[in-house]
Formats: C-alpha cells, structure tokens, sequence
C-alpha cells in the first residue's frame, strides 16, 4: 500500500473545508468565547510513528472546554481505576450534555464522563486525589503535549464560574444525591479551570497519540498508560465523545473522538494516528462545522477509518 | 508479526466462557424462546481472507430476533439510499429498546434503526420496496451466508404475533405519526418474520463478512456492498448494536456488533473478521451472558479491537 | 340572598361569548368532527330543586366525546367499587391526553380514568362486567337525563376507529402490561362508541344532576347514586377533566367540570345546579374557548363557585 | 339543618384518628425536623362566623414547611398581580414537589407555586417587592393569625440550608433560565426562612379564614384579600396543594388544603370554616398520615365538603 502524504492531505483538507468557516454559531454563553473570530481554522495530525503535520491554524492556541474531559478521565482512571463506575456509567445518554433530567430518573448516577454531570463526579474524584488536582491536570497535559508553557486562562474559567449556574445546579444536585465528596465550590473550581485549559492543535495531536498508539508513545520504552485504559477511553470516545452527535459522527466519519464548544475536536485512529482540528463555529449539537467536515474529508479521502 | 492461530483461539475461549452458559436467563416472553436450552454455547469466525473456524455448537441453528435488524437495514440502505435518514434518526436512543417514550418526545421519529421503533419503519420501507419483502430478506441472509436452507420459524413467528402487544403499540403508534406508510398488520408481519429467522453461528460469521471486508467479499471481483454503507452500518452497531450496553460493550470488547435476544451476537473486526457466537442464557440488559465474556476473551487475548 | 334569576343570565351568557364562537379549531382528527359549524353555541342549566333553563343551541345534539369518561366511571365505580382503583390511579397527569409516555413510565397503570389510556381500563372493566357493555352506557344516559332517543353516531364511531391509532397503541400497551383481561379489539369498540354518544346540551346538564345533587335526584325517593360516589366522581373531575388545563380552568372558573373535544363542557356546583355548554372551537389545551368563557362569566356574575 | 357542634366534633376526630399517629416516618432530611415527637397531634378549627375550636396539640408550635408557599403566593399576588403567572404555571405538575425534570422539560417555568421551583419563583417576587421580604412574610401571617409572636426558627432555617442542594440546585437552575432576577443566595435565604416559620394550630386556622371567608374576615368592614384572590389560591390549593396526592385528597376529603412535611395540614371549606391539623409522622406522599385521616373524618362525619 501506498503510504499517505498527510502533509498534502491536511493542506487539501484544510483548503476544502476552509468555506464551512463561519458556518454555524460560536459558542456565545460566555463573553471570552463569543470573541474569538470565527474564520479560525488549523489541523494537525501526528502518527504512531513519530511524525507531526499541520495546516492552518495549528500553533493557536484556543479552550479546549470538553475536551478536557478525556485528560481528566485518563487521569482519574490512572488514580482511581475501576472504582470509578461506581459513581458514573459507561452508556450515550440520549439527552443534551448539560440535562438534569437523566441525572434525577438515575437518583445521581450520570450517565458517563464525557457529560458534564458524570465529569463533575470525574472532577470530585481528583479532588479527593490530589493536594494540588489543577496542578495535577495541568502536569499531564504539559507532558503528553511536551508543552510546558498550556495554562488554564483565567478570564475563561473566572467567565465559567460567573455564568455557569447549570454547572452549579448540576453539582448541587450531585451533592443531594451524596454523590459528591468534596465542597461543591471546591469541585466546581476545578472544572471550571479544565474548561479553560488553553491548547494548540499540535498540542492536542501530540496529546492524543497516546490513546493512537494504546498506551504505548513512539520512542518510548515503557507505556505511558496500560492498553486497557487506552482501549477504554478511546471506546467512551466512540460512544459518548460528540455530544447528541455520536451516532452521526461514526456515520460519517468513523473515528473515536472528542469534541469541545471552543470548536476543538480530538481524534484518532488506533494504531496509526491521533488528529487535531480546531474551527471556532459550531454546528446545532455543539460541535465545530468545519472541524466535522475536515474529519470527514480526512477518512473519506485516505479510505481508513475504525470501520 | 505471528499470525493469529483463530482454532485455538476459538476453542480455548468456548472452553473458557463455558461455565457461564445458563448464567443469566433465557429469553421467556414468547414459548418458543423460552424452550431452548440454556447449556448451549458457540462460535463461529469467518476471516476475511476466506477461513472459517468454528467451536461448540456453532452448526446449530437457532433465533436470530434483533440480529435481522442488520440485515434488514442493509437490504433497505441499499433500495433506498439515505432518504431512509429522513424517518429514522442515527444516534443512540439511552432507553429500553422498545421504549414508546422517546418515540412519543421526538414525534414519531425512532432514534436509530435498532430499536423496535426503528426496525418497524426500516419493515415498512421493505413492504413499500418490495413485491414479496419477506422473501427479499430471506435471499438476502441466504446469498450472503452461501446457505439455501436459511428460514423463517413459522412457531416464532406466530408467537412473535401473539405476543407482540408492544410492537403493535410502537406500530399504531408510529402510523398516528404518520411515520408508517403500509398497513399496520403488513409492516409487523414482516417485522415478526424477520425476528423468527433461524440461523447457526457460521451462519451468521459468513454472512458478516461483507461488513468485516468493508463490502468487498474475499475472492469476489467486485464489491457486493458498497463501502460506505458497510462502514455506515458498522458505525450503527458500535453505537446502537446493544440495546442499553452499548457503551459497556465497547469498552470491554471494543467491536462493532448486534446482538439477540435469541442470544445470538454477531460482530465483526473490520479488516480482519467476522465472528458470531451464541448461547441463549441473557444478562440483564439481554445480551448473551457467556457470548459477551467469549468476545471480551477473544479481543483480550488478541489484543486486537477497533481501538 | 336574593335568588339568581338563571334564565337571564344564561341568555346574557350566551350573548357576551358569542363572539368567541370560532375562536380557535373544531377538532379534525375525524372527518365527522371536522364538518361542525364552528359558529354554533348553546347552554343549559339544570337546577337542584328540578327547574331547567336554555339559551342557544341548546337542544342540539353533538358528540361529547371525553364527557363520556364520566359516565363510564360512573358505571364502573357502581359494578366494579373500590377495586377499580387498582388498576388506575386518582391523580392528575401532568402529560397530554393520549400521552404514552406516563403509561411507560408507571408500568401500564394509567393515572387516572380521564385520560385516555384510563378510560381504556374502564372500558376493560365494563366490556368483563356487562353481557352488552355498549347497551349498558347508553341505558345510563338515557335514565340520566330522561332522554331514551340518545344514542351512539355510527358514523363518529367508525370514524375514531378508523383513525384511532393512538388509542390502537395505548390499548396495546396496556395489553402488553396486563392492564387489559379483554381483546384490545373488544375494549376499543367500546371506547370508540362510549366517545361517539350524541347528546344536546339540556341532555347533559340533566344527566350531570345526579352529581350536583349528591347522588340524590331532586324529587326521587331514595339516592341515584351514592353519595361518596357522587363525592369522588366530582373530586376526579376537578383535579383530572379538563385535560392539561385543569389549574387554569378552577383558578378562573373553580367548578368541577369534564370537557370532550366535540365543544362540549358538562360542570357542576355541588348542591345547586349542574351546567353545559357546547361550541365546537377548541383552545390549545382541547376545551371550548367559548365554552370556557361562558362558564367564567356564569361563576364571576353569580359569585358562586365551589371556592 | 341542626348547626354542627364542632368542638364535639373535633375530640372525636382527635380520638378516633390517635392510633394513626407515629403511622408512617417523621422527615428526617434535617437534623431539627427529625426530633419532633411522632406522637404530636394537634387539631384547631375556626368558623367564618368568628368562633374557634381546639382539641389536642392544637397551640404547639411546629415548622410550618410547604404550608408557607400559601402565604408567600399571597403576599406576590397582592404585591405583583397577574403578572405573577409569566414567570409560573397553574397546573398541578404530576412529578415530585423537588423535581427538577418538569422545570428542563418546560424551560425553567415551574408548573405551578406549591412546588419548590414555583415557590423559589413567588421568593425572588419577593425580594424585589419587598426593602425586607423576610420581614414581609412575617408581618403577614402574624397579622393573619392574630399572634405577633410568630417568629422563624433560625435552628430550621440554617439546617435547610446546610442541606439544600437539591434547592440549590432548582434555584441554579431556574438562574440558568434566567427566571430569577435576583441573586440565588439572596432568594434562597427568604426561601429557607419562610419553610422554618414557626406556628400552631390555632395560628393556621386563624390565618386560612381569610380564603375561607373569600377574601373578607369576620366582623372586618372592607375586604383584607380581593374575593378573586382568595377564589384563586383556593383553586390552586385544590389542583396542586398535597404534592403527589392531589387527586387522592380531592377524592377522600374534598378540601382544599396546603400540607407541609412538618406534618401540618391547612384546609378550607370556602364559607364555612378554616382547619389546621397537625401529626408528624408522614405518608409515602409527604402528607401528614394522621392528618389526612383527620380531616377525612371530618368532612365524612359532617357530609359536608366542596363536592
């Protein structure tokens, strides 16, 4: 077979996609989101061999939001292990990121991480774990991206807490149902920080090849993070990762992912590649139009996806 | 890297998974069901290099129910192309597989073309398509497992019928919405056939196959389906394939795949294989109990999945 | 007090809501329904001590559809007692008439004998307690109200079978959940006909007598009904009749009352008079628009309800 | 008719209804509501002619709870008129009083006042009607009740906000919705106190003539509550004022009333009396079991109800 030239894929993706920008709504709940210009658009790709390409916009940095949730996860799952379903399942909810409804018939047991109820319990987890859990999330990001300078944006996550009073009903409700530890402000400060953690494509793609390459880093002598683990968050991906979109997301494109409302998606395929795609306008399910339409073109054209 | 030795395999986990047959319960809501016996256990692989492997009591045949689901969408993808999208949604439904509740909230459009809801618009597209569409899916399952004695259970499908309250529910139901466009009686008696097809775990492993070879059949000159809805449909299953554990499955198995409650789970490794294992003994969320573990088993001892 | 002079008011009634007549939409969802002139109206009030009084059409007849809940109950609670309570639940509903959801969600009881699923229960009872169950409703109507020339429209009946999927699946469900001891067919022809009683206005408001009465008719001798029957009947029709609306309808009307979407509404002061009134528009909720104003007025102008 | 001797009347309901007393579970949700003794049973009745009954417990001070809302509803439709019901249903809402599925369902409007989402609503009303709305609620029912030591109980009022996450989370939640003008903490600081007012028997009954005498007192020269006031929070009380056990209420007793889970009830008969019971220990449905049992024996006893 062939091999692929990703450079010249990403640069045709990105031209190809590139009128798609704008289309769509960015994400408007907090002022510091709504300000990003809407034309943005970058990709990078990095393989389970080693090598890093990138298009557009790749070096912008931009808020990861729910993207996050997948570092957090990776990490709780590092420190709790299985325990962790004890408190929040494995299933799609069927219902929007953010709904209270499922979590009141399921007396407080969220469905999974990846909606904001389950990584609110995600959340109180790493508190309970870690002296420092911001620090804590920080360290990993920095060091799977190599990247020691991500932070959090502190008028991002100071704009979560302001206006995030589904957030608080979430965590509150969480707390009657005692399946909450810690402070709900407490736990709620840590999320709203994950939220507001700031990444570049490239970032993201150097991220996620650890789950492309099931634990293992190119190069590396020993795994990052056990198959298992890798295996299994890159499953939630599949089944849980694009909001109310996940079954039209295998449908089209085919890859474990998870998306953001800052217009990030992160994606792989196992065992060849982990892929970044960041475009600031968002489809009515809260993720990225261009973004989805890049993912697309990118499976369709190189003719591999999981399927 | 050695080639997998798939006889070993597939009798070292039947032997394995053995003591979990009868863990669970038969499937009681119809007789006919409820009379098979509880000890039985096998499997099939068919590779998409053309191999066969069987282990138990893979030649028996037995009640397919919710595994014709796959084979009717795909009879019904390929006579209606994506118009079938605009009565029957893509994404998985977080309920019951015949919950009336969200077919109620989202006006009569059934979440995705595995729930009963959704089965029965998919039926009412095949009474619409075809001249005698019972006999379409019935060559349809014939040609693709390369065995001319496939058929329906005439027993089955009378207590299918007589019992079927609930799927004459979901079908009023769906002609209130005018989401039906045949009579009631047509549409469900397509729908009980296709749940009383009998088939064996080779059976179904040869039939798979044409998912596993993303359409292109090994030896076969030209594609028997087209790529794109062999992913399309492969998609479908590891979001919706399993009734209400879907992501459960996914994280410990890792493969697309539509189960039974016959019992029966047919699932595939693009690329690689299909597989079909079966015993009739269901957990709670009706999948195969000892069918589960003996895929776990398989993709754990492998080290192969999607992800 | 000096007595209320009912004849003037109801002409004054009827003359200060005649211009909401047509406001809103005669029910179409049968052809039967749909071909009512939207312009018609007319009252009748039935006093406690035997007097009766008519402004408009009052002597015309109409389907009264859900009023017909009443008398099924009535019927019910006479052969059946206490045991019907069983079966179905007191409480209002909170969901649309014909909603499925609720049924679901409580396991196939439904919540109460005015919405439809309920009725359906009722229906149940009354097709296993009685040889000719549809003789039976109509032999009630016609002592209630004096009038032996009430009868079932043949047309309105196979009319609400012919189009009657929903109550197809509601009655299937119910069936499903071992809520229905007869054939859905039989319970449905029942409630199909029970729905196409024909009755006028002065019909109505004498058969309701029996409950503003207390179980005992004016001039009889010994109780109609008993008078914890009576209690109950008209407690229901507070908190249950008047579908989604029955907040709005005892804030600012406050009488017990049962609404049918032929236009008809029957309501009752306890102790003085019980009242109908009939135009065939609807508002949102499925009550006459006219009929609800003219109600209102009656209870502003006299000063008297039940509050 | 021979005038019924209530005081009679009322021993006996006090003795025949003892035995049920400590039937059922005295809430427990806060420290300070737990400790109540289980065998308290209270029972106070005042007529609109101006006379007042007592028997048992009937001057001991309990924690009013729910009863509250009814007061509070008051006080806003005084201060804020019709304009109150953009902002909160009338129809009573078929789910648990804390429930936040109804409020996602609908938007963040409650169904009706007397849950806690429609009551939060009628709070934050409150706290911009009012320099001092907690002083306003205060004055309120110590100049209804006739007692200037009303007071609330600062133990109650901290312990309900210790464990107010549910409330939280519904006042979050309706923030998100943006149907709280005002801050969360402020409105949940009058909502805690007003659930921790501190009043008798006798205080309650005194304090419901007012909508038993439709809006004017006995011996008053001018009105103290507009008769459509007082007609329409009796109809609410009607339709929504026993949580889950509106219809069941309706159906037994036939008063409108507002129950608390102190274990009060207040009742009305509109034109003839106010009543107020009190026993702690609870039905599944948060009603008073000793209560309800009372005051079905009395409307059974005096065949007197509003049906």
């Amino acid at each position: 077979m062939v091999p692929i030239d990703y450079q010249t894929l990403l640069s045709e993706t990105v031209a190809t996609v590139r009128p798609l920008c704008g289309s769509g709504k960015v994400a408007d709940y907090i002022p510091a989101l709504a300000q990003v210009p809407s034309d943005r658009l970058g990709m990078a790709l990095a393989t389970c061999d080693g090598a890093l390409y990138t298009a557009g916009d790749a070096e912008v940095p931009f808020s990861i939001q729910s993207i996050s949730k997948m570092f957090t996860l990776m990490l709780a799952m590092e420190q709790v292990g299985d325990k962790l379903w004890e408190r929040v399942g494995l299933e799609p909810s069927g219902n929007p990121f953010n709904s209270l409804v499922q979590l009141e018939w399921e007396h407080g047991i969220p469905r999974n991480p990846f909606i904001n109820a389950g990584a609110l319990v995600i959340s109180d987890h790493l508190v309970t774990a870690n002296q420092d859990p911001k620090a804590a999330i920080c360290a990993l990001v920095r060091d799977l991206s190599g990247n020691a300078a991500i932070d959090f944006d502190p008028v991002v996550a100071a704009s979560e807490a302001e206006y995030g009073y589904t957030n608080y009903a979430l965590a509150n409700y969480l707390k009657a149902h005692d399946n909450l530890v810690n402070d709900v402000e407490d736990v709620l400060d840590v999320y709203f920080h994950q939220c507001a953690l700031t990444m570049s494509c490239t970032d993201l793609a150097r991220a996620g090849l650890v789950l492309a390459s099931r634990g293992h880093l190119p190069g590396a002598n020993a795994p990052r993070l056990a198959h298992a683990y890798a295996k299994r968050i890159t499953a939630l991906m599949m089944t849980c990762g694009l909001y109310d979109a996940v079954g039209n997301f295998a449908y089209h494109v085919g890859l474990p992912a998870k998306s953001g409302v800052g217009g990030g998606i992160l994606a792989v395929l196992p065992g060849d590649y982990s892929v970044a795609v960041w475009s600031p306008a968002l489809d009515p399910s809260g993720n990225s139009s261009a973004g989805g339409a890049a993912l697309e073109y990118l499976t369709e054209r190189t003719g591999c996806s999981i399927f």
